[in-house]
């Protein structure tokens, strides 16, 4: 099993490592911005290349890991040949490739990556997806290489989970970076947060979210609320906080 | 050292139930809620009542853990008297006692706290300030006693730190509540977002959340975006959506 990597970010990266040393065979790496390709590359042991027309055609498997924008015109300037190609993209439909190439599909790890970071893979799951049934066995065997929870799931199904997740991790370490701010402009360490991140993290492990939610917008206690925004500093600081009170209070009536 | 809990809401059962863990002893909850007071008072092995006048006048120290509009009210209907008067609650200042009773002060564990979850104190940041250096020590003794991270704070930095963590955890708890009905709505399971969170929580341990932040909200494609407020079925969940990354897109720029 050869493996050709089409773009050098961070689930590029933290993927075809955790395939490296899962003993997959990585023989290429591309990117447009050389440095990015040369840097993954010499972590990998292969060649690399900022150019499409030098992709190798051989190869049993080419994994896109590009920008949902970059990906139909990217994969239309390689020449068409007889591996599988999937791309990684949680809003990509599959059809991307269709029409193009013989056999496609796709490999989307939901997990949050960034390059300098380690993933334990073995918990993450993979939601694959291919034109074939031979072919969705392959990614079935290569996503189970690195993890113990892969599952089919149509292209519909997963642009919802990766709006799910839009929600519980994007959005979320928003609401981090806006603590942070908080606590920075009145000299206080973020530090202070972790182990309350950690536990609101981890009760969503035994309860509902709704049941664990907690905090002063669930009565909409308009005292507590008014001076509360009157201590934020900008704007988009006080209408975030006063969009999302609005919305607990009425979950929280919807739950009651 | 008797203790006397007023209120029996979330914190004050977590609180007192590490407490009472920790061998100090509770005397008697109050709650105008009969049968919670008498639940909570069960598990404590206590007395309890309904009955502000009924508290008993003899404890060492009165924690108050109430809702914040109800705290300036009920404590004025409790008789004065010589023990240490504190209360748990994050945007309150320590002068809600001031002129009514000698000694106050506040005992604030940073947590979320629901009634039927058990917390690890330990690494609960506990902040603490009290009327006289005197009552700071007692306080700092008793923190001392559930956690290893005990800390002076003023009022106004408590509010503060309060404030930050209404970002961290109410509205990052609301987030996942925001997932987990979009999963709910196309008979999804909100398990598959449990890694997911936990790496999006552990990562801002090791990195600024500014530099953790991923998503496409980041380059604020607008195809993409459009795709994602196309399938949101609420009004809520579009403004919310709209407004959080337009302030990630934001924030990315600043950090460049």
């Amino acid at each position: 099993m050869n493996v050709v990597l089409i773009g050098a970010g961070n689930l590029a990266t933290r993927l075809s490592l955790a395939l490296h040393a899962a003993e997959v065979r990585i023989v290429q790496v591309y990117s447009r911005t050389i440095a990015h390709a040369g840097k993954l590359a010499a972590q990998l042991g292969c060649s690399y290349t900022d150019k499409l027309e030098a992709i190798n055609p051989g190869a049993d498997l080419y994994i896109y890991s590009l920008k949902d924008e970059a990906l139909p015109q990217v994969l239309r300037r390689v020449a068409p040949n007889g591996g599988l190609w999937v791309h990684t993209a949680g809003s990509v439909s599959m059809d991307v490739f269709k029409g193009y190439i013989p056999r496609y599909g796709v490999l989307y790890p939901l997990q949050t990556f960034s390059k300098e970071r380690r993933v334990d893979f073995s918990e993450v799951p993979f939601f694959i997806e291919a034109a074939t049934e031979e072919d969705t066995l392959l990614l079935q065997k290569i996503a189970g290489l690195l993890s113990g929870k892969v599952q089919k799931l149509s292209s519909e199904k997963r642009k919802i989970v990766h709006l799910a997740a839009v929600f519980a991790c994007n959005f979320t370490n928003h609401m981090y970076v806006l603590a942070d701010n908080i606590l920075k402009e009145n000299g206080l360490s973020f530090d202070l947060m972790l182990p309350l991140i950690g536990e609101t993290a981890a009760k969503v492990k035994d309860m509902a979210p709704s049941d664990a939610q907690t905090g002063p917008a669930i009565r909409y206690d308009k005292n507590v609320m008014q001076r509360q925004l009157d201590m934020l500093g900008s704007d988009e600081q006080k209408e975030i906080y006063k969009i999302v009170s609005k919305n607990i209070h009425k979950e929280a009536l919807r739950h009651e």
